[in-house]
């Protein structure tokens, strides 16, 4: 069955009341293929069963489901796929990196021996980032306000995508990170939490936190930390949309200290990549969400809003985002599907540059708008260049760990875009590749390089790894 | 030369002031022996190199180290011993269960398809101890207010005692274990903090907590988590000295129901061992701390003072340690060196059974004790019969979180007592043999399933595993 995919489904058969041949026959009445039979348990009365069955998709795991279900003398204890059954007990695991084999060896990383490590940094408190793990890990922090597209789902729910991003730091980046997920949802307690915590952590990676919440908890710790804390949905999102838009406007020629740019969605990601966008000196910078295009003109309740309105749209244009993309060089949607019209892109100038990253849908689909966009990019994978975060935050953690940076400051995110945009060379830049693979590993290499000497460049790498002495 | 350990000398050379064979010369001169010479870097000025040189101790290492800083044109950067190395980076790292190898991968450990396992465990919160590594995963807390014996050093230089004890975990009972350790020593604090990152783990481990605040911090903690809480060093002590003492009074024929027995040192670790002792139905249990025996005729401004007290010396004994051992069937020492004078051993009654686990230095050393003593136990690698808290903590938390148990209450400890014990055979047992080694495999397999069962007898299972269906 192409484009199929398997499930376990695992039964409780009550042996005296069905057998097997019934199982087999309704699977394949609702179109399942039975690949594998594993018996899990048999007692006197009732056997447990897992079944792995090809399906279609998952209406058609639902109808096998049922069909079995309608049998008597058996339970359906659950149904597992792929994807159920890579997280089942957690996708990470906490490992010594030497065995204790003997006395010898318990004595030195436990007691007593352990205690003249414990000393050493008691004497000199920055021996924690040669002695500990802090050297190499980065907590992974959420509240669960804002997951993904699923909104305000709270901590334990967060945990999978916590893992996950835990494993794509250690398997890109060689970054030890570990998921904490708070049980709150109060700014100043997770401040305090994350603070609390922080003695084991050479980083914080602020992960799905709310806006505007987010800004201010950010903020806090930046300040109140002397370690880097860095907020991926934001700067992650920024630095991977700055790298793309270097290459985008090479693609066209155009120039970004002449650019016109327009951010639909004035959310954290929008905010952050606006900023960093203003860093690397983009022209013209217009800000558009709900109630229009964001003016100085205008009074907003919301601290960041002000600050927007005040540091964007200099020639005070009003209106939506219609009016906003006259003439506009670049589109930044990080908003809702379908909100950018083909009518506006026609009204964008020549070879206009669109990048439709919301989530699942895009602000307008590239089959739409191909044929009268100069670049388009999304945040979706199954179309060419793809803006991903995870081409972003192992690479940046590595660099900044391993020169003890203090902060990810705005020169560290600006080197960070500029190393990935350069693992595409001048040959094979064209407008369908702008942005590399997450696989490529090049990446973490460039983007940690131009990181540590950004760090060192602006006084805020507290170790000077050694090829830069 | 025997008895000796290595040790690594990085020394920055100026090339054109000093040659290798001044260095070799000032090491041999010393008594080192250079066993190896790795070249770390050269510049053009100045090589690094790091020396492995045998040396006696640590006396010698710093006369080499002393001699090498003699010599001009050279910098010792450091001298790092096989603990110090051991050290580097920290003990422990997190890896992903599985590689995240293409796209089809990532996209089921993370976005997009990450979404359907959160959304399963928001709509059934339990999902949690299947879906993520709440199921095997342990914090191990600490403030540094009381570790090992180096009292309050802070959670900095805390932190290799608590990735060490994560190690063990892994290696002796496949516990996934992270240290946590806190940047505030306030109760309240605290245990807010334990409370929010509660949502990854499926137990707390408190460890090194300065007494009386572990009383409070782990009774509310118990109070207010729907998961194990546990103070290792008041109840592993404790589980790991009831083990040692059920074999003890095997040893000399004595039965604990009419034993009489004296607790020195009511701290946290004496409570706890008292408590334990009193849930087994030991006959008669008497306290003794700076201000002698603990009895209901005086008044404690300490709360678990004042309830010791009312719990303990029946016949309301006065005096000190002298008074209260006589006649005494055993002493439990968790005070300071050189308490228990031979003297006092020889007041208490027949085959007297002496734990004295002060540390480094014990109650009474076996050496002056061994001829009038039945059994004597102490804290110490270096004597037989050592009562080490790495023989509970792995299995019992092993237990614990393979039935997802809601708590570990004092039949589980007591279950846990008696499967270490049981780990000798009636055949092996004697004087010098009650309690098994830390590196005896059959010690995490017994306590692991005497603590299922009890926690199933006592109805704080949460999960049957399948083997008790």
């Amino acid at each position: 069955m192409s484009g199929g995919k398997s499930v376990i489904i695992r039964l409780e058969m009550q042996t005296d009341r069905i057998h097997f041949g019934q199982v087999a026959s309704a699977v394949a009445e609702a179109g399942g293929d039975i690949v594998a039979i594993d018996v899990i348990q048999t007692g006197r009365d009732t056997t447990i069963r897992d079944l792995t069955v090809m399906v279609a998709d998952d209406g058609h795991t639902n109808r096998i489901a049922d069909g079995l279900k309608a049998l008597s003398g058996i339970r359906v204890v659950n149904v597992s796929d792929r994807t159920f059954l890579l997280h089942l007990g957690g996708k990470i695991e906490i490992t010594p990196k030497t065995p204790i084999q003997n006395r010898d060896d318990l004595s030195r990383v436990y007691t007593p021996d352990v205690a003249r490590v414990c000393m050493a940094i008691r004497e000199d408190p920055d021996k924690a980032f040669a002695l500990t793990v802090k050297r190499n890990t980065v907590a992974v922090v959420s509240d669960g306000t804002a997951v993904l597209g699923l909104g305000n789902i709270g901590p334990y729910a967060a945990m999978p995508v916590m893992e996950g991003k835990a494993m794509l730091f250690k398997q890109f980046a060689g970054v030890d990170a570990f998921p904490i997920c708070l049980d709150t949802q109060d700014p100043e307690e997770i401040i305090r939490h994350v603070k609390a915590i922080a003695p084991a952590f050479g980083g914080i990676n602020l992960e799905d936190i709310s806006s505007p919440r987010c800004f201010e908890i950010e903020k806090r710790l930046r300040e109140e930390l002397d370690i880097p804390v860095f907020h991926d949905d934001q700067h992650g999102t920024a630095v991977v949309l700055y790298a793309g838009l270097i290459n985008a406007l090479k693609v066209v020629g155009k120039d970004l200290g002449s650019a016109k740019v327009v951010v639909c969605g004035v959310g954290a990601a929008g905010v952050a990549c606006s900023k960093i966008l203003m860093a690397a000196g983009v022209g013209e910078i217009i800000g558009v969400d709900r109630d229009g295009i964001l003016t100085a003109d205008r009074e907003y309740a919301q601290p960041m809003w002000r600050w927007y309105a005040e540091h964007s749209n200099p020639r005070r244009i009003s209106g939506g985002l219609r009016e906003a993309l006259e003439g506009a060089d670049v589109f930044i949607g990080l908003s809702a599907g379908g909100l950018l019209k083909r009518e506006y892109v026609m009204r964008m100038a020549r070879d206009p540059i669109v990048f439709a990253m919301a989530n699942p849908t895009p602000e307008i689909s590239p089959e739409e708008a191909e044929d009268i966009v100069g670049v388009i990019a999304t945040g979706r994978s199954d179309y060419p260049n793809q803006i991903n975060n995870v081409l972003c935050f192992p690479g940046i953690f590595r660099g900044a760990l391993d020169c003890r940076a203090s902060e990810i400051n705005e020169e560290m995110k600006l080197a960070a875009a500029e190393a990935i945009a350069s693992v595409i060379r001048d040959e094979e830049r064209n407008k369908q590749y702008i942005i590399p693979s997450v696989f490529n590993q090049e990446v973490v290499k460039r983007l940690r390089d131009g990181v540590v000497e950004a760090a060192i460049r602006t006084g805020v790498a507290r170790r000077i790894p050694r090829e830069y002495r």
